[in-house]
């Protein structure tokens, strides 16, 4: 950690500054330039961390060099981890699919969309029971309803289900019924969703924040981390931007690219959200693959025009086939393996509850 | 709400249209341009409003001519709602004065702030218990212990006090303890806390999300509004910005305005999580209560070095009292009455618990 | 300058950045902390301020201590600028009204709006003659002719003009019709023109860009200033935002504030352009007063659905003229001159072409 | 173009508007909605477009339906561009790859890069000999006699030159020396430097500004095709973001896709401003190919810690030469045509000066 002193910081307060640096077990080794005293702190930077240093008089800035992340870190754990997901894996060089409706509206259209998803190439089926709507009036979810409808779906054509959770209260619930537990975008920095979803034992998909910046996310993966559960699998689905005519948000490629640098976390992409606009989708989605995101969360709906949620913006079943085609000569490129469906079926049966 | 067709729509898709609108029980006008054919739609537009008329082929934009809040909009208040908190007015010509430390610390520094910030002319005494700290590794705040600390410190001050609920199962045991619940801007958009805030019978600060637009705030309040509690106070705290090396967010004091002509509710305006700065802050809080706020939340530390959080966006009292001074002659330019600190005392000690 | 290495730095590395350092006649201090090494440069930081150290290798990050401005920093005129536009001031506790049309239409519209804005309290007259607009077959202004009413409109009123220049070729030609040149939003980066309007003697009016930090901002001034013409008047005119619906830009009230602590140069506020908004034109110009803007830039137009740019966003003179008031009583409040019309009418004659 | 009108709108109002649009030779045909009244215009658009209906009193809305621009648009062109830089074509099944250092610093230097991204397999060589640099301080670039450096490299190795032209008074001296000009980001606005490059007979490069929604971007190429150049080739580098501890800029990769449809014209992505960090750039370059970019720009230096400009986001040639590699397996996928070094030697040469 760096503290940079004001320009006319006195002697008193750099003293200060060097006494509270060695009050709690730490060195500072001073550096007096023409127009700045800067102030380096020797030892372990974290018992240091959450001293409010910035608050103390004379105190320009204070600039850490560790981030505030360790178990998310690439640090921590070099080779990229591998998040199983009964049996389908993730990361390294697994290139997961992720597919079906935004809402799990009833059993039969969740049979139809399920079989066309794994038809196509799909891997895991999604499916929301718990949807944090923004209007207060627009459909909730089927709730536990729902999650019987995705667990039979899923059952039916073998594929592990992922379902979103909104409510600590539910958490246990969901982890009944699902193989991976969703934290929405809305709900990143919820800390108390966080820390209960770090108390099962199933893998998370943990979706980036329209306002989060990538230490945001890694922080948020982290509180799920410290709690024990070591399965987490990030999401990029855009951030706030101001071309609302072009996309509902920015699809920020960049961010997979740096976030496989600095962590050693699996991170997907889901251009359904992240754009909004079944047309732009394929794109931003083999876009995502290129910048080497390990796996693809796709919308899918065969009767959007029905749909009780964001019907718009789904693929048919079709599209997402094609897609799906494309994508995997994309993996074949950047050497990872996208499953083919039917060994698929075959290796993830028998974890399959 | 209005249905701009494509350019190349056939007319077998403008009968799809025309067919599921009346079967909502709604009437379609269709006017036929050079270049467009719109469909007008007469009825009462909510029955349509979830309608995914956009995923019906041929559709290019749905405009809807109503906003998607019904209880917040000013329409359903044409009068500016006055909220009270245990006796403290906000709204109308009642201007607000919430004051306090970032976190409870422990007893003797919230006595110290308490009296210090009353001593200032500030209302509402705040103060958080549970702690949304990005990091996991940071304080998290002292719980129910905090909410002791802050209601003894804010009785033997006579100020009603408020502090922040993160999760849906503490609600209760807030609403046992505060005057009023804060909902944080991390947990805007948590739908299962507003769901429960809006089922006490205490008034909600609801802080703007960093990537919320207006409508997502007024949707926000109308979750807690359409529970049964009409109590809900707004408040801008910034949003994300790109020059992060002079203001932790971008305050924006227009939207004070904005919320002020399109909602009853009242707004009031958080400088220092909106500016991070403390040379910023008395800048911005004029600067809002000049735009129309009704009451402005400032953070408060005597000892800002030794601060659990945020200390260093903290005003000193006397720097807090300088203010409320500006403030108050605001105020008065604005024919607002800032309720003098002897007569305040009194009003609010039977209302106070 | 502080040059911070990567962790897995080598000697040899090291070596080489202090060589870099000494070899243009600085010293190298160099701070071995536990987990990163730092080295501070010592000396004439502007010596090394565009020598590429960040490109060496093993060069984590390199943070300046200095701004990058110097003729714009507070510190190179402790004492706020005033700057003087044909007699009217700008700056310290002059608090400037500048106001009219957003492009000159004919000799009568300017006529009658100069009249009306200069009766209503206005101190400067404001009309394009060159419009930048963002389609080619926009009007895009009556250029010489327009300055030419302009010109003629300010000097019946007994009151500056200011315009806006957006060719470099035709900042001769302004500056012989215009008392202050502006240079727009979308030129703030047009380092050409920049460095021309540096070379004339007039003042100059430099709004800020939609994505301009305050460093650019200062910077493009700064460009002005190394020019020779001392008298760069800065404008707020609103970023970018994502909240599009409740107003054109967002409006940065706190960047007010923040300019003049790094700054000496005058900033003044264009509630019009960042909102787009009549109905928050005068709660955003109030607030820009209130965080200290040394005057307000408004667009009042008489017959707004005539007009034939941004009629939708002028004030009524009827408007402005109340607005006015308020900004008078504010001024007043915060100890601010806002010289009254017939003083300036009085005050500007003589000086006026 | 469809005018919503306000709520309590009067007759009297509607009936204003109705003439207004009847004046200029359209019909306006009513749409009374339970809520809201509409008019739709019928007749030609363009008549009315830049009518300030907005400001209409009982106006609440505009909606154009034709897009603003109209040269660029897909429409005028179904089938998608293709432009031509002395031989070497942008567009359709034509992937171009453009490289080359940041600024132009020295004969040796320039020979030596250019000679390495020839071999590597670029196309068109690229330097700058006006650098716009935020900071008057800085490298301006070596002006003219920087422009013969670039073109005797480019001469050496047959390869056309791209360069920046920043002052419409040099357009004519850059049309001289290059091959193809470059309108720069903080250009894209700078509508008196488009109409310049709308007048000379070479391809233009035109970057987007860094708050340019799509249309903006669009309605800047339009004024460029509106002067009678035909061969505007558009550019992604990058939009403000919030996240700059991960990248300079944020990459907008789902625009390239949104252009594609949107216009006819190319567009290519320039990874490197877009990010600044070298080890994002390759992944950001796939991605913007695998949305369907028409080319890659990238700045490439050998020797990056002597550059005096932007070295640190440059790539070494090594880097260079092992990202065409990938570029070339990724455009054979996606059925484009990365012409072979030796083969574009023979069909650029005589083209080319």
């Amino acid at each position: 950690m760096i503290v940079i002193l004001e320009p006319n910081v006195t002697e008193t307060q750099i003293q200060n500054v060097v006494d509270r640096i060695q009050a709690v077990g730490l060195s500072a080794h001073l550096s007096r330039g023409t127009y700045r005293t800067i102030v380096g702190i020797i030892g372990d930077e974290e018992k240091i961390q959450f001293e409010p240093l910035l608050a103390l008089p004379g105190v320009s800035e204070v600039i850490p060099v560790l981030p505030p992340y360790k178990l998310a870190s690439r640090e921590a754990h070099p080779r990229g981890s591998i998040v199983e997901v009964a049996g389908v894996k993730i990361g390294g060089d697994h290139l997961a699919l992720i597919a079906g409706p935004c809402a799990v509206e009833n059993e039969d259209q969740m049979h139809r969309i399920a079989q066309a998803v794994k038809q196509a190439g799909a891997h895991i089926l999604r499916g929301g029971a718990f949807k944090p709507r923004t209007s207060p009036y627009a459909f909730q979810g089927l709730e536990e309803e729902g999650l019987k409808i995705l667990r039979a779906a899923g059952d039916a054509q073998h594929m592990p289900v992922v379902t979103e959770v909104t409510d600590p209260r539910c958490v246990g619930l969901v982890d009944e019924y699902a193989d991976m537990l969703q934290v929405g975008a809305r709900n990143m920095q919820n800390f108390v969703l966080l820390k209960e979803v770090g108390k099962v034992q199933k893998p998370v998909l943990l979706k980036r924040g329209m306002s989060a910046t990538v230490t945001d996310l890694l922080m948020s993966a982290e509180y799920i981390l410290s709690q024990g559960n070591s399965r987490v699998v990030l999401c990029e689905r855009g951030v706030r931007g101001f071309d609302t005519k072009i996309a509902r948000n920015l699809f920020d490629v960049a961010t997979v690219a740096a976030v496989k640098q600095l962590s050693h976390l699996p991170i997907i992409v889901d251009p359904s959200h992240a754009t909004g606009q079944p047309a732009l989708v394929p794109h931003c989605a083999l876009a995502g693959v290129a910048a080497g995101a390990d796996g693809v969360h796709i919308e899918v709906h065969d009767r959007p025009e029905e749909a009780k949620s964001d019907g718009a913006q789904a693929l048919l079943p079709l599209q997402f086939a094609a897609l799906v085609t494309q994508i995997r000569q994309l993996a074949e490129l950047f050497g990872k393996t996208l499953t083919p469906t039917e060994e698929s079926n075959r290796a993830t049966t028998p974890d399959c509850r």
